[in-house]
Protein backbone atom coordinates (compact mmCIF):
# COMPACT_ATOMS: atom_id res chain seq x y z
CA UNK A 1 0.00 0.00 0.00
CA UNK A 2 1.34 3.64 -0.44
CA UNK A 3 1.31 6.48 1.93
CA UNK A 4 0.53 10.34 1.06
CA UNK A 5 2.08 12.04 4.01
CA UNK A 6 -0.31 14.78 5.36
CA UNK A 7 0.82 17.78 7.08
CA UNK A 8 -2.23 20.01 9.11
CA UNK A 9 -2.23 22.36 11.84
CA UNK A 10 1.51 20.86 13.09
CA UNK A 11 0.23 17.16 13.41
CA UNK A 12 1.36 14.87 10.60
CA UNK A 13 -0.41 11.65 9.07
CA UNK A 14 0.45 8.80 7.03
CA UNK A 15 -2.79 8.25 4.65
CA UNK A 16 -3.48 5.04 3.10
CA UNK A 17 -3.62 5.49 -0.75
CA UNK A 18 -6.95 3.35 -1.96
CA UNK A 19 -8.24 2.78 -5.74
CA UNK A 20 -11.86 3.81 -5.41
CA UNK A 21 -12.53 3.46 -9.30
CA UNK A 22 -11.05 2.30 -12.56
CA UNK A 23 -9.59 6.11 -12.98
CA UNK A 24 -8.74 7.31 -9.45
CA UNK A 25 -6.84 6.31 -6.33
CA UNK A 26 -7.31 8.68 -2.85
CA UNK A 27 -5.89 9.34 0.21
CA UNK A 28 -7.68 7.63 3.34
CA UNK A 29 -8.19 10.62 5.92
CA UNK A 30 -10.22 9.66 9.05
CA UNK A 31 -10.76 12.02 11.66
CA UNK A 32 -13.38 9.58 14.03
CA UNK A 33 -10.76 8.12 16.97
CA UNK A 34 -8.05 11.20 16.01
CA UNK A 35 -8.30 13.19 19.24
CA UNK A 36 -5.09 15.03 18.40
CA UNK A 37 -5.47 16.02 15.53
CA UNK A 38 -9.30 17.22 15.92
CA UNK A 39 -7.91 19.35 18.98
CA UNK A 40 -5.17 20.77 16.84
CA UNK A 41 -7.43 21.47 13.69
CA UNK A 42 -10.64 23.01 15.35
CA UNK A 43 -7.78 25.66 16.80
CA UNK A 44 -6.34 26.54 13.75
CA UNK A 45 -9.68 26.41 11.76
CA UNK A 46 -11.14 29.08 14.73
CA UNK A 47 -9.24 31.51 13.06
CA UNK A 48 -10.20 31.47 9.97
CA UNK A 49 -14.45 31.22 10.34
CA UNK A 50 -16.47 33.96 10.39
CA UNK A 51 -18.85 34.80 13.09
CA UNK A 52 -22.00 32.84 13.26
CA UNK A 53 -24.36 31.73 16.12
CA UNK A 54 -24.55 27.96 15.54
CA UNK A 55 -22.16 25.35 13.35
CA UNK A 56 -23.57 22.30 11.66
CA UNK A 57 -22.08 19.06 10.86
CA UNK A 58 -23.20 15.60 9.42
CA UNK A 59 -23.15 12.26 11.25
CA UNK A 60 -20.60 10.79 11.78
CA UNK A 61 -17.13 12.08 10.79
CA UNK A 62 -17.83 15.87 11.58
CA UNK A 63 -18.76 15.66 14.86
CA UNK A 64 -15.45 15.41 16.74
CA UNK A 65 -14.66 18.60 15.40
CA UNK A 66 -17.85 20.73 15.66
CA UNK A 67 -17.84 19.66 19.51
CA UNK A 68 -14.41 20.87 19.97
CA UNK A 69 -14.89 24.00 18.15
CA UNK A 70 -18.15 24.72 20.23
CA UNK A 71 -16.22 23.86 23.11
CA UNK A 72 -13.13 26.30 22.13
CA UNK A 73 -15.65 29.23 20.23
CA UNK A 74 -17.69 29.22 23.93
CA UNK A 75 -20.91 28.06 21.86
CA UNK A 76 -23.09 25.38 24.23
CA UNK A 77 -25.23 24.06 21.37
CA UNK A 78 -24.11 22.67 17.90
CA UNK A 79 -26.37 20.38 15.15
CA UNK A 80 -25.74 17.25 13.68
CA UNK A 81 -28.09 16.28 11.31
CA UNK A 82 -28.75 12.29 11.13
CA UNK A 83 -28.94 10.23 8.10
CA UNK A 84 -32.37 8.89 9.23
CA UNK A 85 -34.70 8.92 11.43
CA UNK A 86 -34.09 8.77 15.32
CA UNK A 87 -36.43 8.04 18.25
CA UNK A 88 -35.32 10.88 20.50
CA UNK A 89 -36.77 13.42 17.52
CA UNK A 90 -40.57 13.84 18.54
CA UNK A 91 -41.19 15.46 14.99
CA UNK A 92 -38.47 14.92 12.60
CA UNK A 93 -37.47 17.71 10.20
CA UNK A 94 -36.36 16.15 6.97
CA UNK A 95 -34.58 17.40 4.05
CA UNK A 96 -34.26 14.75 0.90
CA UNK A 97 -31.33 15.12 -1.13
CA UNK A 98 -29.84 12.99 -4.22
CA UNK A 99 -26.73 12.47 -4.95
CA UNK A 100 -25.47 12.90 -8.09
CA UNK A 101 -22.62 10.31 -7.96
CA UNK A 102 -24.55 7.56 -6.91
CA UNK A 103 -28.54 8.68 -8.61
CA UNK A 104 -29.83 7.28 -4.56
CA UNK A 105 -32.17 9.14 -2.46
CA UNK A 106 -30.52 10.01 1.45
CA UNK A 107 -32.17 12.23 3.63
CA UNK A 108 -30.65 14.56 6.57
CA UNK A 109 -32.84 15.36 9.57
CA UNK A 110 -32.90 17.11 12.48
CA UNK A 111 -35.43 16.70 15.60
CA UNK A 112 -37.83 20.25 14.62
CA UNK A 113 -37.13 21.47 17.83
CA UNK A 114 -33.59 21.97 16.27
CA UNK A 115 -34.81 23.53 13.30
CA UNK A 116 -36.68 25.79 14.96
CA UNK A 117 -33.11 27.18 16.38
CA UNK A 118 -31.97 27.32 13.46
CA UNK A 119 -34.61 29.83 11.85
CA UNK A 120 -33.28 33.34 11.64
CA UNK A 121 -29.66 32.50 12.83
CA UNK A 122 -26.16 32.19 11.00
CA UNK A 123 -24.99 28.91 10.62
CA UNK A 124 -21.64 27.47 9.95
CA UNK A 125 -21.45 24.40 8.53
CA UNK A 126 -18.36 21.98 8.87
CA UNK A 127 -16.97 18.87 7.46
CA UNK A 128 -14.35 17.06 7.98
CA UNK A 129 -12.89 16.76 4.58
CA UNK A 130 -14.85 19.07 1.78
CA UNK A 131 -14.68 16.80 -1.73
CA UNK A 132 -17.27 16.39 -4.37
CA UNK A 133 -19.33 19.27 -2.22
CA UNK A 134 -22.18 17.36 -2.33
CA UNK A 135 -22.18 16.65 1.98
CA UNK A 136 -22.01 20.16 2.11
CA UNK A 137 -24.95 21.32 -0.40
CA UNK A 138 -26.95 18.91 1.51
CA UNK A 139 -26.38 20.62 4.92
CA UNK A 140 -27.02 24.16 2.97
CA UNK A 141 -30.26 22.78 1.80
CA UNK A 142 -31.20 21.82 5.30
CA UNK A 143 -30.07 25.19 6.56
CA UNK A 144 -31.94 27.26 4.02
CA UNK A 145 -35.26 24.92 4.49
CA UNK A 146 -35.40 25.43 7.83
CA UNK A 147 -35.02 29.20 7.55
CA UNK A 148 -31.75 29.71 8.85
CA UNK A 149 -29.04 31.42 6.71
CA UNK A 150 -25.85 29.62 6.03
CA UNK A 151 -22.65 32.03 7.44
CA UNK A 152 -20.00 30.00 5.88
CA UNK A 153 -18.65 26.24 4.90
CA UNK A 154 -15.37 24.65 6.37
CA UNK A 155 -13.67 21.82 6.53
CA UNK A 156 -10.11 20.81 7.45
CA UNK A 157 -9.18 19.18 4.24
CA UNK A 158 -10.34 20.26 0.22
CA UNK A 159 -9.79 17.25 -1.89
CA UNK A 160 -9.25 17.80 -5.89
CA UNK A 161 -10.96 20.53 -7.37
CA UNK A 162 -12.64 21.33 -4.30
CA UNK A 163 -9.16 23.49 -3.49
CA UNK A 164 -10.12 25.59 -6.34
CA UNK A 165 -13.21 27.12 -4.79
CA UNK A 166 -13.23 30.27 -3.20
CA UNK A 167 -16.28 29.85 -1.45
CA UNK A 168 -14.90 27.35 1.54
CA UNK A 169 -12.60 27.35 4.21
CA UNK A 170 -10.04 25.17 4.69
CA UNK A 171 -6.53 24.36 5.90
CA UNK A 172 -4.93 22.37 3.85
CA UNK A 173 -5.13 20.55 0.39
CA UNK A 174 -6.07 16.66 -0.25
CA UNK A 175 -4.34 15.68 -3.71
CA UNK A 176 -6.31 12.96 -5.83
CA UNK A 177 -4.37 10.35 -7.51
CA UNK A 178 -5.17 9.46 -11.00
CA UNK A 179 -4.40 5.64 -11.99
CA UNK A 180 -1.87 5.21 -14.68
CA UNK A 181 -3.14 2.80 -17.46
CA UNK B 1 -45.74 16.93 26.88
CA UNK B 2 -44.01 16.10 30.72
CA UNK B 3 -40.40 16.55 31.28
CA UNK B 4 -37.84 14.90 33.80
CA UNK B 5 -35.67 17.63 34.79
CA UNK B 6 -32.12 16.02 35.03
CA UNK B 7 -29.51 17.63 36.91
CA UNK B 8 -25.78 16.16 36.28
CA UNK B 9 -22.25 17.51 36.60
CA UNK B 10 -23.73 21.12 37.65
CA UNK B 11 -25.70 21.31 34.24
CA UNK B 12 -29.51 20.84 34.38
CA UNK B 13 -31.24 19.92 31.00
CA UNK B 14 -35.34 19.52 30.52
CA UNK B 15 -35.65 16.28 28.95
CA UNK B 16 -39.38 15.25 27.38
CA UNK B 17 -40.63 12.40 28.80
CA UNK B 18 -42.42 9.81 25.80
CA UNK B 19 -43.66 6.55 25.92
CA UNK B 20 -42.32 3.73 23.69
CA UNK B 21 -44.36 0.68 24.94
CA UNK B 22 -48.07 -0.14 26.00
CA UNK B 23 -46.30 -0.06 29.09
CA UNK B 24 -43.43 2.03 29.56
CA UNK B 25 -42.33 6.23 28.73
CA UNK B 26 -38.39 7.34 29.08
CA UNK B 27 -36.95 10.69 29.24
CA UNK B 28 -34.82 11.70 25.87
CA UNK B 29 -31.64 12.21 26.95
CA UNK B 30 -29.20 13.83 23.67
CA UNK B 31 -25.86 14.44 23.96
CA UNK B 32 -25.13 15.59 20.29
CA UNK B 33 -25.04 19.20 20.22
CA UNK B 34 -25.25 19.35 23.40
CA UNK B 35 -21.51 20.85 24.01
CA UNK B 36 -21.79 22.38 27.12
CA UNK B 37 -22.88 19.31 28.70
CA UNK B 38 -20.47 16.84 27.18
CA UNK B 39 -17.96 19.22 28.71
CA UNK B 40 -19.08 19.44 31.89
CA UNK B 41 -20.17 15.12 31.86
CA UNK B 42 -16.82 14.45 30.96
CA UNK B 43 -14.70 16.32 33.65
CA UNK B 44 -16.91 14.72 36.17
CA UNK B 45 -16.44 11.19 34.80
CA UNK B 46 -12.77 11.86 34.56
CA UNK B 47 -12.45 12.11 38.36
CA UNK B 48 -14.31 8.55 38.51
CA UNK B 49 -12.19 6.30 35.74
CA UNK B 50 -9.87 4.16 36.36
CA UNK B 51 -6.25 3.72 34.65
CA UNK B 52 -7.00 2.73 30.50
CA UNK B 53 -4.77 2.72 27.20
CA UNK B 54 -7.78 3.83 25.18
CA UNK B 55 -11.89 4.76 24.90
CA UNK B 56 -14.03 2.98 23.28
CA UNK B 57 -17.36 3.93 22.07
CA UNK B 58 -20.51 3.06 19.22
CA UNK B 59 -21.49 5.58 16.93
CA UNK B 60 -23.02 8.22 16.98
CA UNK B 61 -24.14 9.32 20.53
CA UNK B 62 -20.87 8.60 22.27
CA UNK B 63 -18.45 10.39 19.98
CA UNK B 64 -18.73 13.65 21.12
CA UNK B 65 -18.20 12.39 25.19
CA UNK B 66 -15.52 10.07 23.86
CA UNK B 67 -13.58 13.31 21.87
CA UNK B 68 -13.82 15.54 25.39
CA UNK B 69 -12.71 12.86 27.44
CA UNK B 70 -9.70 11.72 25.89
CA UNK B 71 -8.40 15.37 25.24
CA UNK B 72 -8.73 15.99 28.78
CA UNK B 73 -7.23 12.50 29.74
CA UNK B 74 -4.32 13.47 27.61
CA UNK B 75 -5.06 10.45 24.99
CA UNK B 76 -4.28 10.96 21.43
CA UNK B 77 -6.35 8.19 19.90
CA UNK B 78 -9.29 6.64 20.67
CA UNK B 79 -12.07 4.24 18.90
CA UNK B 80 -15.33 4.57 17.78
CA UNK B 81 -16.87 0.44 16.91
CA UNK B 82 -19.08 1.69 13.31
CA UNK B 83 -22.67 -0.21 12.64
CA UNK B 84 -21.70 -0.71 9.04
CA UNK B 85 -18.61 -1.82 7.23
CA UNK B 86 -17.53 1.74 5.99
CA UNK B 87 -14.87 2.39 2.75
CA UNK B 88 -12.59 3.78 5.11
CA UNK B 89 -11.79 0.31 6.33
CA UNK B 90 -9.26 -1.65 4.35
CA UNK B 91 -9.70 -4.62 6.10
CA UNK B 92 -12.94 -4.21 7.99
CA UNK B 93 -12.82 -6.26 11.97
CA UNK B 94 -15.99 -7.24 12.62
CA UNK B 95 -18.28 -8.27 15.71
CA UNK B 96 -21.93 -9.99 14.84
CA UNK B 97 -24.63 -9.19 17.92
CA UNK B 98 -28.30 -9.81 18.01
CA UNK B 99 -30.50 -8.15 19.90
CA UNK B 100 -32.38 -9.55 22.49
CA UNK B 101 -34.81 -6.98 22.72
CA UNK B 102 -35.44 -6.79 19.22
CA UNK B 103 -33.94 -10.16 17.91
CA UNK B 104 -32.36 -8.16 15.37
CA UNK B 105 -28.69 -9.20 13.95
CA UNK B 106 -26.44 -5.75 13.94
CA UNK B 107 -22.88 -5.56 13.65
CA UNK B 108 -19.98 -3.23 15.05
CA UNK B 109 -16.67 -3.27 13.38
CA UNK B 110 -13.47 -1.21 13.73
CA UNK B 111 -10.76 -1.65 10.87
CA UNK B 112 -8.54 -4.69 11.46
CA UNK B 113 -5.38 -1.75 11.74
CA UNK B 114 -7.30 -0.38 14.82
CA UNK B 115 -8.37 -3.87 16.28
CA UNK B 116 -4.15 -4.54 16.18
CA UNK B 117 -4.03 -1.72 18.81
CA UNK B 118 -6.47 -2.91 20.87
CA UNK B 119 -4.49 -6.22 21.72
CA UNK B 120 -3.41 -6.69 24.61
CA UNK B 121 -4.49 -3.08 25.93
CA UNK B 122 -6.46 -1.67 28.63
CA UNK B 123 -9.73 -0.99 26.75
CA UNK B 124 -12.28 1.50 28.73
CA UNK B 125 -16.04 1.13 27.16
CA UNK B 126 -17.89 4.56 27.26
CA UNK B 127 -21.21 5.44 26.04
CA UNK B 128 -24.19 8.51 26.55
CA UNK B 129 -26.46 5.86 28.69
CA UNK B 130 -26.69 2.19 30.03
CA UNK B 131 -30.32 1.07 29.45
CA UNK B 132 -30.82 -2.44 29.02
CA UNK B 133 -26.28 -2.66 28.76
CA UNK B 134 -26.89 -4.02 24.93
CA UNK B 135 -25.31 -1.37 23.77
CA UNK B 136 -22.31 -2.29 26.16
CA UNK B 137 -22.42 -5.88 26.29
CA UNK B 138 -21.71 -5.80 22.01
CA UNK B 139 -18.70 -3.51 22.91
CA UNK B 140 -17.73 -5.79 25.14
CA UNK B 141 -17.80 -8.49 23.10
CA UNK B 142 -15.70 -6.26 20.43
CA UNK B 143 -12.85 -5.43 22.57
CA UNK B 144 -12.42 -9.69 23.70
CA UNK B 145 -12.64 -10.53 20.24
CA UNK B 146 -9.62 -8.45 19.35
CA UNK B 147 -7.81 -9.35 22.09
CA UNK B 148 -7.98 -6.61 24.73
CA UNK B 149 -9.12 -6.21 28.13
CA UNK B 150 -12.28 -4.53 29.81
CA UNK B 151 -11.03 -2.00 31.99
CA UNK B 152 -14.59 -0.36 32.64
CA UNK B 153 -17.64 0.52 31.42
CA UNK B 154 -19.10 4.04 31.96
CA UNK B 155 -21.63 6.06 30.85
CA UNK B 156 -23.29 9.78 32.00
CA UNK B 157 -26.29 8.11 32.75
CA UNK B 158 -27.83 4.95 34.19
CA UNK B 159 -31.25 4.03 33.60
CA UNK B 160 -34.00 1.88 34.85
CA UNK B 161 -32.65 -0.87 36.26
CA UNK B 162 -28.75 -0.39 35.15
CA UNK B 163 -28.61 2.08 38.06
CA UNK B 164 -28.15 -1.16 40.26
CA UNK B 165 -25.38 -2.40 38.33
CA UNK B 166 -21.90 -2.52 40.00
CA UNK B 167 -19.84 -3.21 37.74
CA UNK B 168 -20.68 0.16 35.68
CA UNK B 169 -19.33 4.02 36.51
CA UNK B 170 -21.85 6.56 35.93
CA UNK B 171 -22.84 10.66 37.10
CA UNK B 172 -26.56 10.15 37.36
CA UNK B 173 -29.75 7.29 37.67
CA UNK B 174 -32.71 7.90 34.99
CA UNK B 175 -35.69 6.89 35.62
CA UNK B 176 -38.46 5.19 33.97
CA UNK B 177 -41.69 6.04 34.07
CA UNK B 178 -44.02 2.65 33.85
CA UNK B 179 -47.48 3.54 31.93
CA UNK B 180 -50.40 3.74 34.16
CA UNK B 181 -53.91 1.65 32.56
Amino acid sequence: MSFFTLHVAGVTRHLPVRQISDTLSIASFVILGDAELVVHAAAALKKKLPEADYLLTAEAKGIPLVQELSRIMGMKRYFVARKSIKPYMAEPFVTEVRSMTTQKKQILCLDRAEAGLIRDRRILIIDDVISTGESIQALELLVREAGGQVAGRAAILAEGQAAERSDIIYLEKLPVFPVAD
